[in-house]
């Protein structure tokens, strides 16, 4: 179960936090950047280049820090097919450099389209005798506002091929009461998502007791994220918001179980852009990004203890 | 604006339908993946050209009959990067044959990350002093789970590039209640999508009386879709679910206003796949989809007259 492993890898380094993926060009360090751009011109390719340099430079400074990843997906695909080849690449990268490997893509779909999104990213793809894994990402955003139909094809793959998934529950952004904030009957509209999550997962809990249906919870509305831990107890939560976006660590701590498990959170420009902030122009982004998880880590680990 | 593009092609061709491009292998006719196998091997680029050249076939088959096309992404992204290139390249091979480009491809996210899904779909990307347009489509399918956030960054970009898009309202699928027809307050949950939508488009009305911010509204819903397209009347609707689905002609004409404008009713496996029924294995897959695509047509003609 995937989410075992997830819960190992934050085991092993006691840091229950993700590092965001997010090339945008002005958060990379104008040197690789500028290399960039004079070996391939001004292209998409030169940006998508800049973009997996920056990351493989990100991830090697993070590496034995950070458990996971999570690359944001528009990112690459506002590069063009050049950036979707970046990110695969990205990908193959952070795997070998055994991170867990969050991809923020928030696909939604139904039926054989919400199939094939699951063969791009969680599960496999097959031409004649071969077998392909087109993006082997470990974990997927996705979006369920279309229902249960839109999340099976996720979970079948899921299982088969040892992935998992975050559906959006109730996020971070300041709009986000405008739908999920809704009250239904007894129940707001992210409950109904969250609900959906256990009960389709019953049964299908890990050794850490967690299902493959994970859920996207924003740290910026703590008293949620409170409530939220507590009714979904076979859930494992990725937190967004923690940082420039207002979330604290004090804020963050309610994903947690008693045990410290069932929760990741992410940071990005946090992390990223930690270079913007010491006077050196990015040349030392790897030695500020560095600097930056281990402040979050220790931020988060004066509320949570991983057992 | 760019349902007034929209609406013009679908004047000319007297014809409110859109070509769903969905190349799952077993669409393709043999003839067509065996060939790319050969030259290929069994590789993803091999799936990749043989959608490619499946599409293109069928664009010169329907470019006289069928005012637009609807690509979906997650059959390109299944096939990896080498899917996305082939994706760019249908796309403009669909602007030379001068249809209106719909990607489904239900994109969803918040500020920045929604702005560069937007750039990729609907904007541009500046690399130094180049512009470039990654996936230069007319209009883009979007999922607004997350709220107004979600939506302000592709209305952005709209109204500056002349594209458009449509946001998931009521979709087509059986469990699309399990949270869309949620009763919060006197309305459900779908209905304050859609009244979202017409707010946030207030005063943005081109010539034929819509915003850039359009709707997807299944089919095979027909009551839902009646009482939407009365009560949305800035906003165009992208219509799934005709044919395969279940819906009918009947159902659909409520799509349109009384002029026979406001939506397009999209079919991609009764086109696409017309040649499974002929017995010619895929031989005439271009007569076949023709010939489809003109009985969709007439068949809708029988309820709706584009005026």
């Amino acid at each position: 179960m995937s989410f075992d492993l997830l819960q190992n890898k934050i085991r092993e380094k006691k840091n229950p936090t993700a590092a965001g993926l997010d090339p945008r060009a002005d958060y990379i360090p104008p040197h690789i950047r500028e290399a960039c751009l004079k070996e391939y011109g001004e292209t998409l390719k030169a940006e998508a280049e800049a973009a997996y340099l920056f990351t493989c430079g990100l991830m090697d400074a993070l590496c034995d820090i950070v458990p996971a990843v999570k690359p944001q997906s528009a990112f690459y695909e506002m590069l063009g097919w050049q950036g979707m080849e970046v990110l695969e690449r990205t990908i193959r990268y952070a795997k070998e450099k055994n991170f867990f490997v969050i991809l923020d893509g928030k696909r939604g779909d139904i039926g054989s389209t919400a199939e094939a999104y699951s063969a791009a990213f969680l599960g496999e793809v097959s031409v004649g005798s071969q077998t392909y894994r087109p993006f082997p990402c470990d974990a997927l955003t996705i979006n369920a506002y279309l229902g249960s139909d839109g999340i099976q094809p996720f979970l079948h793959d899921s299982l088969a091929h040892d992935t998992c998934f975050f559906a959006l529950v109730k996020t971070s952004n300041a709009s986000s009461g405008e739908l999920q904030d809704l009250v239904a009957g007894d129940r707001l509209v992210y409950r109904v998502v969250g609900d959906l999550l256990e009960r389709l997962g019953r049964g299908l809990e890990g050794k850490y007791g967690f299902t493959p249906l994970g859920a996207v919870v924003g740290a910026t509305y703590p008293s949620d994220l409170h409530q939220l831990r507590r009714r979904l107890e076979h859930t494992f939560f990725l937190v967004p918001g923690y940082g420039a976006q207002g979330g604290s660590a004090a804020d963050v701590r309610y994903a947690f179980n008693k045990l410290g498990h069932g929760a990741i959170v992410n940071s990005s420009r946090g992390i990223m852009c930690a270079w913007q902030h010491t006077g050196k122009n990015g040349l030392d982004y790897q030695d500020a990004a560095r600097n930056a998880a281990i402040a979050m880590r220790e931020d988060i680990r004066n509320y949570v203890t991983v057992v």
